[in-house]
């Protein structure tokens, strides 16, 4: 096997859920999904996709039916391009993380110098580094609030015209960090500078409550692109949609790339099966009755979840202004993945370790808030309050 | 964009399929899967599954309870292990192409020599390109009857210490051609010579016609390889369960390499839906019911369409031992491509050229003969001799 195979980190986050198995009544708060059911009416479309006998080979790119859907979707959310413009930039995925991977594979030869903003989840360093690039990491800088930002002067130092791709995932994955316009459009001139490519991992960008943009969603880099920009934002259908389980996304490519992408599809996954795309193209033609309703209830999980964890003694945190997870720190507890596993062992209370996510996230635990019943958050956190107060050393209030 | 990747090249199947784009009447025969729909059982293990809200991530290497179905199903097949065995060495992949693409990112390095015993399907000579390989084919030869075979003696001259990879496809995709157990046990052997894996697609395995195995099915590398041995074999639910557009399928492994390549798909697709993993688990329940009878169908098709084929006047071709193919050439005509795009054009004939195959097909045609309806492979043939008929230079027959 190939050494840098093997040297893949093994999941962090599955090395705490599997100190789980067999435990009765842990609150699993560790993976990034929600723990509600797609909506009926998206599964009911493939079903009667499956009852129709649509089981055969389907287009490389996707359905058209379905781009023509998402192409709507983002001249709804990015009216700078029309519908018919974008559609011909969009590619259907087997999910966002296989976006992701056919990105890269488009970009990124062996021996490539790969930039990425961590902490961030895992798979967007481990796809550079089975291409065999070179990663390079820039890590977000924390505050005394616990809110990690961007180091914009060292991001840009690190993007040099050696620098092949750029990889960023805002609203991100665990730190809630969520880029501006400004920001975005500073990144993008200086990699149009440096020749470099960007992979915009956009896929939270609905799952953003800071109210401050024009279309309620996160900024995105399509708005301040050209469409000939070396840029490809991948999405998903996982999160704004309750879709974890179907495996379905797309990128937003250069038109140029679009025919690229179709025989990288081909040659990794062929196509997505068309009855999965046939409940995707009705999750989207019901997206206004689906997506802000989940954001909204994913706003009370946040604040319901956020002030109890912030008054609880030792934990620091900020306010996430994007994506679904609480990301914090316990003072005094500077081995994140121990004390993930001995909250799942001594207290019933799963949550992934910060370390999964990039060297500078150890010591933090991430907590997915995507929760049907808000019960369930704030009964995790009374399990971790209870837990606290009988470790020594710690601002423990008592029982 | 990598050049390694805009080069990869435009699937020339599609390229004659677009010729028939908007034309009535085409009988269709370019692509490889079976006109017929997935049988209603597996379908609705998929509907029941999707009812039950079952749309939630899964295990990175399949569902368990598939797993183990798989492990029985390959323990039926090749006992050399037990059940228990076979299932340490399982990994379920998001169709065939996905797991022979993981396969390639688990031993592949770029600039490492791959040997490809050609002509072959394209994408197993395109997923070592992506990975920075340097490709060496090893082209089949044909006799006088049409029949192609393999030229050991080159083979094992091309592969050396320098070769890190040997990917064979057989039966063969396509050409019918089929390895016997002798010679799979001749090429393992001098592969655990010169370090170099074997990366078996074996897809067709049950799709076997010959009848002078003890299990029915082809010979397979499984029979003669130890478990350690650097053998990784591709299976797939499309052709032998109606499954193409499901996207399933699964790779036997060395037990050793299976967490490995845990994590090679965590960072690709991350799992297989589960309801489409519900669908096959029910598929191999029913394989007894399922399979024998349509491979029993397919040799009907086979031993339809040959005979037909092979008395038109001049063609050459040989009857497939496995496979779903017909493989021929038609005298007088040896740019394939411009041929089966006139066929569409001319004779509503939609058959892929062999050239997309490697460049010793070149002048061949493939024909899939899965058809549920008989009548279809006659009346194909029927309008490639009337076209053949009103040819200049060609043994016309007339009208």
């Amino acid at each position: 096997m190939r050494e840098v195979v093997q040297s893949l980190e093994e999941s962090r986050i599955r090395e705490v859920a599997n100190e789980g198995l067999g435990r009765e009544g842990v609150l699993k708060f560790w993976f990034g999904e929600s723990d509600e059911v797609t909506p009926e009416i998206i599964r009911e479309a493939a079903i009667a996709s499956l009852q129709a006998g649509e089981t055969f080979y389907a287009h490389n790119l996707g359905l058209p039916e379905l781009r023509h859907a998402i192409a709507g979707y983002t001249h709804h959310l990015h009216p700078g391009q029309h519908t018919d413009a974008w559609f011909d930039r969009i590619a259907v995925t087997s999910g966002g993380v296989n976006g992701l991977m056919l990105a890269v594979q488009a970009v990124v030869d062996a021996g490539d110098e790969v930039v990425i903003v961590t902490p961030v989840w895992p798979n967007l360093v481990a796809q550079p580094r089975i291409l065999g690039a070179r990663v390079r990491t820039v890590p977000l800088v924390v505050d005394d609030r616990g809110a990690w930002c961007l180091d914009m002067p060292a991001l840009l130092a690190a993007i040099t015209p050696a620098t092949r791709l750029l990889i960023v995932n805002a609203p991100n994955n665990p730190t809630g960090w969520t880029l501006s316009a400004d920001e975005q459009a500073t990144i993008l001139a200086h990699c149009r500078g440096t020749g470099t490519w960007v992979l915009a991992d956009e896929v939270y960008e609905r799952l953003y409550y800071a109210g401050d943009t024009a279309n309620g969603a996160a900024p995105s880099f399509l708005d301040v692109a050209r469409p000939d920009d070396r840029l490809i934002v991948a999405h998903s259908f996982s999160k704004s949609f309750l879709m974890t389980g179907w495996r379905l996304g797309w990128l937003v490519l250069p038109p140029t790339m679009t025919p690229v992408m179709g025989k990288l599809i081909e040659f990794n996954t062929s196509c997505a099966p068309v009855f999965v795309q046939r409940g995707a193209t009705v999750a989207l033609q019901y997206t206004e009755d689906i997506t802000p309703a989940l954001v909204r209830h994913l706003q009370r999980c946040r604040d319901t979840l956020i002030p109890l964890l912030a008054a609880l003694p030792g934990v620091t945190l900020a306010n996430p202004p994007g994506g679904m997870y609480a990301f914090f720190r316990v003072e005094g507890q500077g081995d994140c993945l121990e004390l993930a596993k001995r909250l799942v062992r001594e207290a019933g209370l799963g949550l992934a370790p910060g370390s999964a996510f990039g060297a500078e996230a150890t010591g933090w635990l991430r907590w997915c808030f995507a929760s049907r019943d808000l019960g369930r958050l704030t009964e995790g956190v009374e399990r971790l309050r209870r837990w606290l107060a009988v470790q020594p050393g710690t601002h423990g209030t008592g029982l």
